[in-house]
């Protein structure tokens, strides 16, 4: 029973989710759906992370078992034929060893969160950032994001319903920068709690407007208090860019 | 009765095209509904290119006369309120002078046309370039586009029904270039015939694809005949980008 790694990407606008759910449509539900359609087999597609509602991924990464030996090519290229005309695509599928697991066998996760700064709303970025209609001091958020970075105890930054059993997380890189009209937050981790990088993002924008410093910054981890937080930012700015194995 | 020149970025996709018609919904007509919401005139709002549908534009140019001197920061933010949900925005106004014409004032029209060019479908990206099965060769393209540049009989690469008076048009650019998956082609010129930037990209990619050399190109572009031009791409690959006056 062969094992497959599945490389993907999606507009997470129309979806409720990578997960299965019973109401709205999911991205994992789309992808048991066309497998089922490709083969006959109902299967459950494990993916790295469980992005939510409108996040968006360019290297989400999913693991499935099927029966027969395909060639990856087949499978990627008869998923695709079957996911349209859903914004859900397989950029690779190869065939991973017997106990790969896309989500506890991931060494590292890359996110990116894009925020476009300026006075008038988003015509063609609309649900792929967050608009914010004040310049932003990237510098700021970056020199301020530094705080963030090594193993501390993210409760601030952490949702309600995070199902973490630790509030503690290893955080690699959280780099800000400027692309064009974007500013993007690049973060970097083993694994994220829930929200952990909305959070975060909501954050640094108080740093980017000049309303919090570094130090309110370090202040806010510090208290490990969820309503230190600044306002969490939408999650249509937030992609999952790549997952990183052994 | 002041003029005002507009900056406008839209996504091109649910629109029939810039130019009001009768059927389906047209980005000026949802110019011109935001304006009478705002002021409560009925005015023509008149465009730089008539995109066709499907078409996007990062920096479209247009000019309407109101009959208040309203604060330029007011037209913006208040056509834009008015223009919500479509995809369309205002990114600048400013007074002009009174004989400034959006269309027959420009001195020069700059597109760019995005290809992505992988075996997988388009998920983040869909409607936002043409997706090209096969990987092209972009200097090959880049080379045989220069064939193309200076004045030249563009019948070859333009629509039947282009009402232009004369299919002689000066081509100033025509560069492609790699930017990550794209392959991005930049057009600039005084003035386009339809579909022309649309018809020279699909001869282009013949040449990316192999199918065509230069030669083959410049024997096209000289029988000014437009049996002769390469399929035409997609319209959800253009954008017009800039506008210049003098």
């Amino acid at each position: 029973m062969p094992r497959y790694k599945l490389l993907i990407e999606y507009d997470g606008t129309p979806f409720s989710g990578w997960q299965r759910q019973e109401n709205g449509p999911s991205v994992q539900a789309a992808l048991e759906a066309a497998i089922q359609k490709f083969c006959g087999e109902e299967v459950v597609v494990r993916g790295a992370g469980r992005t939510d509602a409108g996040v968006h991924a360019r290297g989400q990464v999913a693991h499935i078992d099927l029966s027969r030996d395909w060639p990856t090519d087949t499978v990627r290229d008869a998923l695709n034929a079957h996911l349209r005309p859903a914004p859900v695509v397989v950029l690779h599928a190869e065939i991973a060893a017997e106990d790969f697991d896309s989500r506890f066998s991931a060494v590292k996760r890359h996110y990116e969160y894009a925020i476009i700064d300026r006075r008038p709303p988003l015509g063609l970025d609309r649900n792929r950032a967050w608009h914010v209609p004040r310049r932003l001091d990237h510098e700021a958020m970056h020199h301020a994001a530094q705080v963030l970075i090594g193993r501390h105890d993210f409760t601030t930054f952490r949702a309600a319903e995070c199902q973490a059993a630790s509030p503690v997380k290893t955080l690699d890189r959280l780099e800000v920068s400027r692309a064009g009209e974007a500013v993007v937050i690049r973060a970097s981790a083993r694994s994220f709690l829930h929200h952990q990088v909305r959070s975060i993002t909501g954050s640094l924008k108080l740093v980017g407007e000049g309303k919090w410093s570094r130090g309110d910054l370090q202040e806010a981890l510090e208290a490990q208090d969820r309503a230190r937080c600044g306002a969490m930012a939408p999650s249509c700015g937030l992609y999952l860019v790549r997952v990183d194995y052994d």
